[in-house]
């Protein structure tokens, strides 16, 4: 058994654990004055994302990236809000606002610290392309980013958890995921793999789960996670490398 | 027609171009005493190296790792130099040595200065976990990290540079490939891609090509490029930032 493996690897989910979509999102769409609440937009978006994935999982649709997909979903919730009359070059650049997001103020010092002791990567459902973007405009450095792209899988599946394994040719163990989402790091823990949950209250705006569709937040809330599975529980990442002795 | 597209994206060959894998490995195998010229030994490994990758290409071996392909070479190698009584762990160490090459002394600083302009990413034939171990051990930071293992191709397989445009959802000619190595180029150059070719004198240490093996060093020599095929010319990765317009 690898149970005592020490700890090599963190691989962080990005968006609500790293950057904060809903504001980044919400004042890229009120700041285009097109009458309707920025908050609401960006939840409509982020609340399409699960079921679009899902059907990349279930092969309904074929491998599609996220900015696609994102597109996709833009597209419905243009339509939805009534928006009318934003040309093609107008809609392609709100789609990459999730390539412009801003992280969350303890990300960039706390990742800094962190990859002084890990071999720090990302795991995010967002494309490659995307990810280098957003880490260019956060100032964000990774040791290496990797996307469900490199594994042509959506997490939560297991082959991009255990993906991260192979290429490091570590045991489960070896890795810990850091998420702000219990349904990410159940799936981390399934595969035998290290959980860190980071607490992030404000990743859906000051309505938290509430101000999402009833159906969404409920699924949102239906991953449950006992305490003791996971390996660490953080206020903010500066709190997660404070526990994992992580020098400031 | 894209001839007119802006440099966007900057994809590195790693291995002689950024890293100095001869004066490393053969140091390396000094420290060991075996009683074997490392020079000699590094570049016998190092030799092996496009034939391990040809067996792949070909389909004669199954996808497999750089580290893998390096420790079959290396086993030949020590067989070959009639080395006897290392021990597993001492082997294994010494296949990682290919994780700890020490960058050519102009890579660190021009890389930064490139950063600042363009996305700057690898294109190694280096599996993902070699090359962040190496740019951890050699002060490199790069936008993104890619490699053959992301596309399960060897370069000069066009699959490689066509990947990195498909990542980054550009046309051929706005990704250049910055290269020592003529053939390397030369591949890219026939994608569409733009070639900046970097003069590495020292790559095989100071007897050049004429240390190798002579099948081995005509076959590096084949790959001509007329001079007008290439977009830079450059005596150094500094040289390389000057004439793309980087501030120092």
């Amino acid at each position: 058994m690898d149970l005592e493996a020490p700890l090599k690897v963190l691989a962080f989910d990005v968006f609500g654990t790293v950057v904060d979509w809903y504001d980044s999102v919400a004042r890229a769409v009120d700041a285009l004055r097109l009458g309707v609440p920025g908050g609401a937009f960006a939840l409509a978006w982020r609340a399409g994302y699960p079921l679009a994935m899902d059907r990349v999982r279930r092969g309904e649709l074929g491998w599609t990236k996220i900015d696609d997909l994102h597109r996709m979903i833009l597209d419905d919730v243009l339509r939805q809000f009534q928006v009318r009359g934003l040309g093609e070059a107008a809609i392609a650049h709100l789609n990459h606002v999730w390539h412009r997001l801003d992280p969350w103020p303890d990300a960039v010092p706390a990742i800094t610290r962190l990859r002084r002791k890990f071999i720090v990567c990302t795991l995010s459902n967002g494309n490659l392309g995307l990810q280098v973007e957003l880490s260019k405009h956060a100032g964000l450095n990774w040791d290496l980013i990797l996307s469900a792209e490199s594994f042509h899988h959506y997490k939560p599946d297991r082959e991009t958890y255990l993906g991260v394994c192979e290429i490091f040719d570590i045991p489960p163990s070896a890795m810990m995921l850091v998420a702000a989402h219990k349904s990410d790091l159940q799936a981390a823990i399934a595969c035998g793999c290290r959980g860190a949950f980071v607490q992030r209250p404000l990743e859906y705006g000051p309505g938290g789960l509430d101000a999402l569709p009833p159906a969404i937040a409920a699924a949102l809330r239906t991953a449950t996670l006992a305490d003791d599975a996971l390996a660490v529980r953080a206020s903010d990442l500066n709190d997660l490398a404070d526990q994992l002795g992580c020098p400031a």
